[in-house]
């Protein structure tokens, strides 16, 4: 079942509660009420009511929600049950912190395959990864990989995107400062930390 | 004036716009529709409506909003209108993508300090830059450096938090996959690259 009326803003706060169920499991609850997660993952306990709404509730009053089942369901909402292959585009030091990241694994996210056009880096071996020539970059399609991670310069951008489109690719997690033209079935996700920290000024007191 | 009822999701979407609007300058665009503004940005243009509507309507019927005023004002909100300096923690690899990250400059931010641990980075210099020991980081008060980008591993997270805290600073953007512990008058922007790319699958095709 695929739920089509899922906004948008809902579905970015999914991997948030996620990652509080998971911390929550840790300290062995099996049970948690919206206002406990809330404080694990900073989202207002009606927000989070009003998000699970959406798919169905699964809590019980005075009880709250069952952890196990929660997880499961959104799991599955975001397809993060099976294991999501995913290529790395780049490998600077961006795409370097990226191949060292610890926190894939626990969404079921998983780095396979690595490309970059500087010969002194293919070859090398980071964290069980070799790195590939970006002249291999066709055989994803082979190695279903469907996920990418880009990591490239912004002149590199807009090419390596047709590519990986080109070899299947369905979703592009995009760290270059530049808007990718994909078609619609391709979601892209642009990560800007400028935009991101350009928020930050706006909650500090004026002085 | 402050704009006390402004929700977090449009504060986090005017960075977004304000990049479109130097776009559409730079286009030589003295004013902009917001379904024109729409392309730029990808969000739906009533949402874009609406989240002007929170500061003030800049549109005019027919011709839509001035450009060069409408920039203006969101910078203000922002308070990206002066020069913000912000210093980062922990120069790894992730640091150093951030340190030649060429995007904070057109919202005004200006990485000023760069500190670590390591002995080996201590003193090197990139791009202006000079590396200084962890152990300078309380004079980010004399300098007056109200903003940090965190890029430490997860252990040192908190301790690190702490201390610029206490050192005065009032907004972190913190890439370390943890939950930092902070008065409630600094504001921290966690971002987690997992998160992020735990939402693609669900926009994936069912194959």
């Amino acid at each position: 079942m695929r739920y089509s009326r899922i906004p948008d803003e809902t579905i970015r706060r999914l991997p948030i509660y996620l990652r509080g169920l998971i911390l929550a499991s840790e300290h062995g609850q099996k049970n948690i009420s919206s206002s406990n997660l809330a404080d694990y993952v900073g989202v207002y306990p009606w927000q989070i009511r009003k998000d699970f709404s959406y798919f169905g509730d699964f809590g019980t009053r005075g009880v709250g929600y069952d952890v196990k089942k929660l997880t499961k369901e959104i799991k599955r909402i975001l397809k993060l049950n099976n294991e999501q292959k995913a290529a790395l585009i780049g490998v600077g030091n961006l795409g370097m912190a990226i191949l060292a990241f610890p926190g894939f694994s626990i969404y079921g996210l998983n780095i396979t395959a690595a490309f970059d056009v500087n010969p002194k880096k293919i070859g090398k071996k980071i964290k069980k990864i070799t790195i590939e020539s970006i002249s291999k970059l066709g055989t994803i399609k082979q190695r279903k990989i469907k996920l990418a991670v880009m990591a490239v310069p912004r002149k590199a951008a807009q090419e390596t995107a047709d590519v990986l489109v080109k070899m299947g690719v369905r979703g592009i997690l995009n760290f270059s400062p530049s808007y990718l033209v994909v078609p619609k079935k391709v979601k892209v996700i642009t990560i800007d930390i400028a935009m991101d920290m350009a928020r930050l000024p706006y909650y500090m007191p004026v002085s």
